[in-house]
């Protein structure tokens, strides 16, 4: 990996060394636009059209039949529904505290004000396929809708062939859900997102995928007929800030283990000390080489740097500005540090809290703001599958209390009528 | 207004009869943006060009000077200041509530994880001008941004002229805000999202405004390069739910105060009762006469309606389905219903509790969820400035009780660098 010294960088190179890959949004919404109206426009018929042609799908029906989802159970390993088992008593764990409180206050006598939270009833999650199905995203997305309570989780992910993976099924019943697709890409998006005569729409959308799935979620997005999505996002990322006390092979292996995600991903290490530094690129090429997904993290290595800064202060300075989806604190007394932190997706305290805890079977959520988005965005939680609803009551009393401003500035804003609507009850004997 | 009786239509009728007016959205898009790639591109002098041409903006730097500032508050009445300080009283009360909390839980001995909000640092506020300068918009947005700590509150608002109305500059101050813009439109959007070399870009830009606003929000929101806004947004709208107890008088100047907003707002009563539904729209012809912006009233109110229904249960029904941004339950008993509504913006119970009460001074939200959005989003709230960041505290004893569960799941993925952050850690002798 590339060293780069924070002193002898101009204003201009530090930008542009931090900048992430550009995505090329405008030409891969081109590309997705046409299948997207096409899904809207045809229905069923353009999904199984796409499915065939993009996803490889050789069945004829893509709803997975109940019986297909409870056989799955069958030879999944009792190893295999351990892991589950530890990863999804955590995420469930960490979840529920996201419940959110309703509340009401008397504002004044006569003016009582509140506010609700209710699940978002129709909910479609995503779950990607090609070089690495992502099972693991089924339980950090299906665990948050149920915790929720969201009437109707469906499940979409693309399907070579005629069977998804027995383990998707597996995790897909384990959570509580019933209605699953063999279907991906763009298609599968505008499936959910408008509804066809065999599937009714979604009001929001979960999950991630590659750049045309995410294209196909923003373009839905904008579109008053299609649905909201749970955030933007771009390439996985982390940034390690690391002090001379950390210990390099831990440090090259959280490199690795975000390099190795896609050749677009971008990892940095920003440390105090140059021999950190040297030995973690070391022990990065060496780590390398016994790597099955070795060719991706060689490519996206490519984008990724070391830093060397003056002082982890700095460090942290950087960090914040970068924003990054993971951000790995491996440093002395970091855990006193966290409060600086306030740009992040996730963050990973101490030398014994690699990336890939949190991935898994920590408890917290792995589905993150990439792309400098932690700026603004959050990630996935109970409170994302849910919607607030405030309201008010109001006696005559309190209304009258109330008229006085809302005459005056309803005038204000020279809409009479909003007035009239508190005239019109002062007024009134009863 | 037009009275249907649900019993006698057809499914397809009733589907067409609480249809919104439809959003010819791609048509607007390819109209905006050029607009924004203009002011991506060229900055400043883009932002003031649109400015002078669309907004009719005449001075020479959009920036109000922080005399203009201080100087808005002269000339401003005592009535209209007491007027604003009761409504921001209340919207600080209420929102004050919705600062969330953090927690930490120790999800086994050595797994510490946790959840803690921070404030988006820069946020950009948009107030439409245009036929009613929206000055309540000011308080409902940045008295939320305030309470959640955001750093930077940028203001932009069109200006005809060089002078912007004293009432927004006054609202401005009061509520702490410094950086004032005098712009408007998609130009405006643009210059939040991408900065400018006189202008720091924000990480999320909130507030309504016409359709090519709209346009530019969701645009720059699918766009990399720029940032994430507050929620998509359609045309205001309100529903109502009345028995025969409530007053027709009422009912109507609630409808007529939303039909005044704009020639695209729907505004629907549901009724279980004739004679309501005959007295309310024969108020609705008496009570429009006299509003000025009756033409605006008459043209939305040709897509409203009036629709009998069987029952309130049947009202409530179908007011979910709807979702309206805003819900009016003036019947009997109506609190004891607040459960069962699931999809609306902001719900106004009991017959003294008018829409514009909520608008501008029970301390509620006004800023909403439209056009079936309340589905599936809130509206805005002090969770909406700040974003949540995850983080964990593993031990090596934690760290090996997780191993099992995180190794299978990687290796199952074929994430060997993933499982190899575990076990590099666990063989380590420290």
């Amino acid at each position: 990996m590339k060293i780069y010294y924070y002193n002898r960088l101009s204003k201009t190179k530090l930008t542009r060394l931090f900048k992430r890959p550009s995505i090329e949004s405008k030409i891969i919404y081109s590309i997705v636009d046409p299948i997207i109206s096409d899904v809207k426009r045809n229905g069923d018929k353009a999904v199984i059209m796409y499915a065939k042609e993009f996803d490889k799908f050789t069945g004829s029906t893509i709803k997975v039949s109940q019986r297909e989802l409870s056989e799955a159970e069958r030879k999944i390993s009792e190893e295999f529904k351990s892991a589950i088992k530890i990863s999804a008593k955590n995420i469930t764990k960490f979840h529920r505290k996201q419940i959110p409180d309703n509340y009401l206050i008397e504002m004044e006598k006569g003016v009582v004000c509140g506010r609700k939270y209710e699940p978002i009833e129709n909910v479609g999650l995503y779950i990607p396929g090609g070089s690495a199905v992502l099972i693991s995203t089924i339980l950090m997305l299906a665990i948050p809708a149920k915790i929720a309570g969201c009437k109707r989780i469906v499940l979409c992910s693309p399907c070579k062939g005629d069977q998804l993976d027995r383990s998707v099924l597996y995790i897909a019943k384990l959570c509580g859900i019933d209605e699953v697709y063999k279907v991906g890409g763009a298609h599968a998006i505008a499936m959910m997102a408008y509804g066809t005569s065999k599937f009714k729409k979604v009001d929001k959308i979960f999950g991630p995928g590659n750049q045309y799935v995410t294209a196909a979620k923003s373009l839905v997005s904008i579109d008053p007929d299609g649905c909201v999505i749970d955030m933007p996002s771009g390439p996985s990322e982390v940034l390690i800030i690391a002090d001379k006390f950390a210990n390099p092979a831990f440090i090259a292996s959280d490199l690795l283990s975000q390099a190795e995600h896609g050749v677009d991903s971008q990892v940095i290490l920003l440390t105090d000390k140059l021999h950190i530094a040297t030995s973690v690129s070391k022990q990065v090429t060496i780590q390398l080489k016994k790597l099955p997904r070795k060719t991706i993290a060689v490519q996206s290595l490519k984008a990724s740097f070391i830093l060397l800064v003056d002082s982890i202060y700095k460090a942290i300075e950087l960090s914040n500005e970068y924003a990054p989806e993971h951000l790995i604190m491996n440093f002395t007394n970091a855990e006193k540090k966290l409060g600086e932190i306030k740009n992040a997706g996730s963050v990973f305290i101490g030398q014994y809290s690699p990336e890939s805890a949190g991935d898994y079977s920590s408890g917290t959520n792995h589905s993150l703001p990439t792309y400098g988005y932690a700026k603004s965005s959050s990630g996935v939680s109970v409170e994302m599958f849910m919607k607030a609803i405030t309201f008010q009551k109001i006696t005559k009393v309190g209304l009258k209390k109330l008229s006085s401003a809302v005459i005056k500035l309803a005038t204000t804003e020279g809409l009479e009528a909003h007035a009239n609507a508190v005239k019109v009850r002062i007024k009134n004997g009863n």
